[in-house]
């Protein structure tokens, strides 16, 4: 049956494990022989809570997060979390100083793409506290609007004492990505935040959630992602959270912090283990399945060896068709995304054509992001090795054929 | 295989049609013949958003919903709109009334079981105005703490001109609902609102929602319900919102009112269709196959029929059963709710001889909420008449048996 499906290459929601989906669906008629449904299950039974706790153990395992951090399940999405973690971090900004003013108080944003652009634009919309622009790489980029590397290391400008400092790992539509070899110039700046003490960091994780290892995860206040690019529906949305970090919102509340409405106080969820309310019970479910599975297959390890890989080839054979002037890559090497390939077709009509060719070869989704066009290939964990050939395997006929 | 499966009288998430089960799991592989599952395709797809669409349509057609009311899908359950209808009517009382001061600003709420003191609570922990208790259905209970009764009509006090008027049409936690009959002494009391005007009316459905119809719904200016009591699974709210009260919450703020998280903002979601960021789509699809087969039977005309005459028979059995000495209702005649029928087993021990008697016919989750015990019947619309005459005729031999 594998083959008969076609080859879902989108950007999310993206492509799940037929194996999982093949058990997902017995589940939702019969629940760990329960004869319920898992869609129909009180949220606070047995059998459920001891999915959670499963769902938990196998990212705590897997990603080594450690014993300081607290995993949380919500739902909102990455867009919910834009507001969260600036309503959690100025919270406790303001319990540790109380004394500044909204425009002394700073949240530091570093701009990598259209992702982490969104979430600066939230929190200045929320407000609280001034917003002080890290670095913003497409001031640094050839046409100076568009996104297409992680800036130098020196470009870099943190404030002193801020309350938060985002960042977005990968930029999903514009397929930037740190890389998560610390000596790269394109990794993030580590050695440049302040030494000694509890960074304030966050970091929107969305589309590489799980796809490797999350480098200095121990240094992160914050880690959020949506689950519907590697581990499953949408619906779910998991945080990583420092414990000194999920603080007493309402006693902040009373210092001037903004009121936090509490399915988005991180201190509500976590003392209420993820239940303080009904969860998405079946997106949790089904991201249970593919990290049960992923776990099988060696974890995160596993994954970012052939992610790793995959990624390689088609940089590759991208490199290749750019030579033969087929292609032109949106991003620089070094700052591309090991999830979402961006690029662009040269030639009247190449990339209609180029659509046409992949669809009628069962590859799908391709279509580059609205705002930005061209062609995107998602290369998530479901993405096998054997559909990242074929994909390769046409990037380069493709090529050779408009050359 | 019905028969097979337990009957599941639990309170939610709860039983799901199983026809909609087998359904979903084609879904979960193949959505409408893009050989794509339903959980792993695009949002913004052609595919997705007609599904939205019909979604929204078959909620308007079955509900009569008016063209002054928008429909809104979002994440974060009943709990989100706890703060969110807070935030948005606060903000538009503030556009309103710019000069009046937090005391001034009066939000009403009306309490008449758990879910409404626990929205009244959150109303209070934001801030922002006074709150101003209409009635407390507790202080008029037998013992002065329990909520067993719709209050008498003459004990609602109604603020001139508040922000919000706020309550819970039923209360699943405590089995209380207002009767839809006007002419009811436990129905809702249109009449003591001021005359004229638009009424910042909310009331919270998600325990009745699509199970009868709204009485009044155009007088609402907010009818909120997650999904996962009558239409599916959890991980979906639905909202009802009469246009003026999709109001621009930035300009708001501007003017003192509590900022806004940007998936909270009706109007930003109203805006979008509902897909501003990525909804919980498998939700979603799961939920319209459910009004799908609604419509197909009759819509909320035909749920009303049956599901009066399942409550009526459930009751009929319990009066019965009380006349006996075997059970003791906990809700006054006419404020019982149609949804969840809570009740005591009188006698030692014999409420687990109840529960374990029941599990041994295939009825399950069946125990009352843990903040109020005894047991709790669960009346969705996806049980069946045949299972509650399964339930009525164990309630008819237990209370004999235990007499």
């Amino acid at each position: 049956m594998t083959n008969e499906r076609p080859i879902n290459f989108g950007a999310g929601p993206s492509a799940l494990p037929e194996t999982v989906l093949e058990e997902a669906c017995k589940g939702l008629l019969n629940f760990q022989g329960t004869g319920i449904g898992v869609a129909e299950i009180s949220h606070r039974s047995k059998e459920f809570t001891s999915l959670v706790a499963s769902l938990e153990s196998n990212i705590r395992t897997q990603l080594d997060v450690p014993p300081t951090h607290k995993i949380i399940f919500t739902q909102g999405g990455g867009t919910g979390q834009f507001s969260a973690v600036v309503l959690n971090m100025l919270a406790r900004h303001r319990l540790l100083h109380p004394d500044l003013s909204d425009e002394q108080r700073v949240m530091d944003y570093v701009i990598t793409g259209s992702w982490s652009k969104k979430a600066e634009t939230e929190a200045k919309r929320l407000g609280g506290a001034s917003v002080h622009i890290v670095v913003d790489a497409s001031t640094k980029s050839k046409d100076s609007k568009s996104f297409d590397a992680i800036p130098a290391h020196e470009d870099f400008d943190f404030s002193a004492d801020p309350a938060l400092i985002y960042y977005c790992e990968n930029e999903t539509v514009d397929g930037v990505q740190f890389s998560n070899d610390e000596q790269s110039s394109a990794s993030f700046p580590f050695h440049l935040l302040p030494a000694g003490g509890l960074w304030p960091l966050v970091a929107d994780y969305s589309s590489s959630f799980m796809s490797r290892k999350i480098p200095r995860i121990a240094d992160h206040a914050v880690i959020f992602a949506g689950a519907q690019k590697n581990i499953g529906p949408a619906g779910l949305t998991i945080l990583i959270v420092r414990q000194d970090c999920i603080v007493d919102v309402d006693a902040a509340a009373k210092l001037g912090a903004i009121p936090v409405p509490i399915t988005m106080s991180y201190k509500i969820n976590a003392d209420a283990g993820s239940l303080y309310n009904t969860p998405s019970t079946l997106s949790i479910y089904i991201a249970g399945l593919v990290l049960e599975r992923s776990k099988q297959l060696g974890g995160v390890v596993y994954f970012e060896s052939l992610n790793g890989r995959k990624a390689q080839k088609v940089y590759t054979a991208l490199r290749e068709g750019e030579t033969k002037g087929a292609y032109r890559s949106k991003v620089k090497e070094g700052s591309g995304s090991w999830m979402n390939v961006v690029f662009d077709v040269l030639g009247d009509n190449a990339e209609s054509r180029f659509l046409a060719g992949a669809e009628a070869l069962g590859m799908m989704a391709l279509k580059g992001h609205r705002s930005v066009g061209g062609i995107r290939i998602s290369l998530y964990n479901a993405i096998t090795e054997e559909q990242t050939d074929r994909i390769v395997a046409y990037l380069k006929d493709f090529a050779t054929q408009n050359a």
